[in-house]
């Protein structure tokens, strides 16, 4: 199946995509916090939102903007404020910020897409922001990928970045996405903020179902704190600059097309799960037998999702009748005389039944688990620190150093499997452990 | 409306009612584990239980005794295993600890309902149960209610005790509850556990339907980690000893009825969302203009059971785009033009658009409520330490001291209030903050 190979350069790795992040003074540490994505040619453009009723004003021209036009030529992303909750003001800040960037590019208003991520309620620092524009269009380079990763985080402690390379038919196709998160994570038809790039061809409508299909398989599969973000919003661009032969219809070219956008979605999501606020691991819950695929999502969700689930493993406690517990309040029905349970190698319950396993083995095998990503996460820590002098530390008191999470950190989740009967349905989903830190950084966090 | 007045007693004010709580040797600590409450006469008898699909046997066993009969003589309620997840095994278990029961009480088994509190996916310890019921039937007393309270809790910092008297006609009618928490709180149809007495005479189904109102205005409004228990339990005897003319159908008797079995209901709920794991203060979330009363409540819950608001609050720290963007992801729709929302006494948002507001203000306010109804706490804490000198430690660390939670450390709630536009529909919900000794508490509790 995994018929691709991960290659270097994010969101630039596909042809014909620049990218830039600067620092424009949106926040208050210094940081990087304007990025802007560009597509050499016109590209099709798909996109999936928060379904939350409380919803930026970003989200709100996106969406507003997809219902006229299938094409955009470029993205544009603060970090610092959210522009959520800020009224009819907010909308003002949002057309004008969307603008400014069109004519910086010398192309239409409508070519521009946003995203805004920060504080809710806080309006963009408009000046700022429009000042900031022509540097940032400058500074765009089909190397700045990771530039554009470092500026549209805010509480993470480190960028998620991937590309992926394929061949179709005899031409090279690419992937590319970032994506940030960390707190307010429980994404609803999309994650916080992703963006993703690809330069193939293909149908808008292929392109939207097939970003729509993939957001059910990975974003929308992760938890950190239940909290659904005003401000969610996943755009894909393609732009054909593969001069791959167009792929408008269902076969063999889409499904490897798909297959591939959705792994890069999933990195993405596993990226932001692992650095969930406070988190010490990457928790994975793969369940199967259930009724449906959606049956088997819910439950996986509901487990990575359950605070006495991940306070537990945060403890390092095999305590399986948690895990228990959620499957059975995930509103999905199944037996429970059915129900098996493993963590890791670990047979926790078998058939409804607990049965006598090696308990501190369990938890040595959560303890290194935390420690094998934990080691992986250090060394990016430690690579960029060294490589990135130049990085101003971010509002968070915390030492907050920003770096892609290389493939190894993600490849040592505690794995949680439930099967829950003989039906058909599978699913997966990523969460993290609940530490002190989670509630340090949101008691801490803002005004 | 509020014309009935507290009274001592708990679950033994009632006419006809005998309670006790034992130290049988289920938990390790040797504190009491083993409650019985027993009606002088045939009780009617109503219940509500977890939706869970893993379920304890002891819901199990009491549903299945309710689809065949309305009355009932005593709830035996053992606390230090849940007897969840534990098989044919726990069935068998149960179905002993009823029988035994009711043979020293020289009832019928099917007289006796059972529910079960602890660790899930441990058996009950049936041999010290057992052992241990003769002395509990021994010390059965029309004192016993705070007695039984103290056996039922597990982590619970105080116990959760109320009684109510009103007149219905010429004759005093009374209502008595208990209920423990503290994690794995987010009831749908019932709480952890929860037993209510009554001496009314009322018809079967109008008993039922009322305790079914009266959950989903006070159990299934609060939360304290979103986990929904395996064990929720609330099951309400009334045994006509208060010699009142039978209430069979709706009217003002009914009403009266209804609305004071409410307010113990709403009084225990408080009491369990203020005593969650590691909590720090009340919170009460209050929302007004909703389509419905159930889209209302919605809103309530979701906002009370936000992690990112409820460690803002922790926090003192007025952050209103959090609660706007909880009550956003409820799954009900507003106009969030339409969206006002304060902190006390503070306007925060109005109509949409962000308000000035006096910040520092609003974070003392927090500050004070939480100081307000822990010093409540300690006084309880206090006096329950210098009373009751005989009382064992449980198994946390904590200096845990069981007393009831007087109204005053109910009385100093953080007072969130919504509106969402200018439909009829309210609802509260209650909750707690998320501290770290939440996740101290839920990472180091059990194996």
């Amino acid at each position: 199946m995994a018929n691709w190979q991960v290659i270097a350069g994010g969101i630039t790795a596909p042809k014909g995509f620049r990218a830039a992040g600067i620092a424009a003074g949106l926040k208050p540490s210094g940081s990087p916090d304007l990025a802007l994505i560009v597509s050499d040619s016109e590209a099709i453009v798909a996109g999936v939102f928060t379904t939350s009723q409380v919803r930026a004003a970003c989200v709100d021209y996106c969406q507003d903007l997809l219902e006229g036009k299938t094409s955009a030529r470029a993205i544009l992303c603060n970090a610092g404020q959210a522009n959520a909750c800020t009224g009819e003001q907010g909308m003002e800040d949002a057309i004008a910020s969307a603008a400014s960037t069109a004519t910086a590019l010398g192309l239409p208003p409508e070519s521009v897409m946003i995203a805004s991520t920060g504080v809710i309620g806080q309006r963009i620092k408009i000046d700022a922001l429009i000042s900031g524009i022509p540097d940032l269009v400058k500074a765009l380079s089909a190397d700045g990928g990771d530039s554009a990763a470092r500026a549209i985080v805010t509480t993470d402690l480190v960028t998620k970045s991937i590309a992926l390379e394929t061949q179709i038919g005899d031409r090279t196709v690419r992937i590319g996405g970032i994506a940030k998160g960390s707190g307010m994570i429980h994404p609803n038809m999309a994650t916080m903020l992703g963006f993703v790039t690809c330069d193939a061809a293909v149908s808008p409508q292929l392109w939207q179902d097939m970003l729509r299909r993939a957001t059910t398989k990975s974003f929308n599969q992760i938890t950190v704190d239940g909290d659904t973000s005003t401000n969610d919003c996943l755009l894909a661009l393609a732009n054909g600059e593969s001069r791959t032969p167009a792929i408008t219809a269902a076969g063999p070219e889409a499904d490897r097309l798909e297959a591939m956008l959705t792994e890069v979605c999933i990195h993405l999501a596993k990226s932001i799960a692992r650095d969930g606020e406070g988190a010490t691991c990457l928790v994975e819950v793969a369940v199967t037998g259930a009724m449906s695929d959606r049956a088997a999502e819910q439950i996986a969700r509901t487990v990575a999702g359950s605070s006495l689930v991940k306070s537990a493993i945060f403890g390092r406690d095999p305590n399986w009748g948690r895990i228990a517990g959620a499957a059975g309040r995930a509103g999905t029905p199944f037996d429970q005389r059915e129900l098996s349970i493993s963590l890791g190698e670990f047979v926790l319950m078998k058939d409804g039944t607990p049965q006598d396993f090696d308990r501190s083995g369990a938890s040595t095998y959560l303890k290194q688990q935390s420690e094998r990503s934990s080691i992986a996460m250090a060394k990016i820590l430690l690579k960029s620190t060294e490589q990135a002098n130049d990085l101003v530390p971010v509002e968070s008191q915390a030492p907050f150093i920003r770096q892609t999470i290389e493939i190894e950190a993600l490849s040592h989740p505690v794995l949680i499997t439930l099967n829950v009967g003989d039906g058909p349905g599978t699913g997966k989903a990523w969460g993290c452990d609940l530490s002190y830190d989670y509630v340090k950084i949101n008691a801490e966090y803002t005004t």
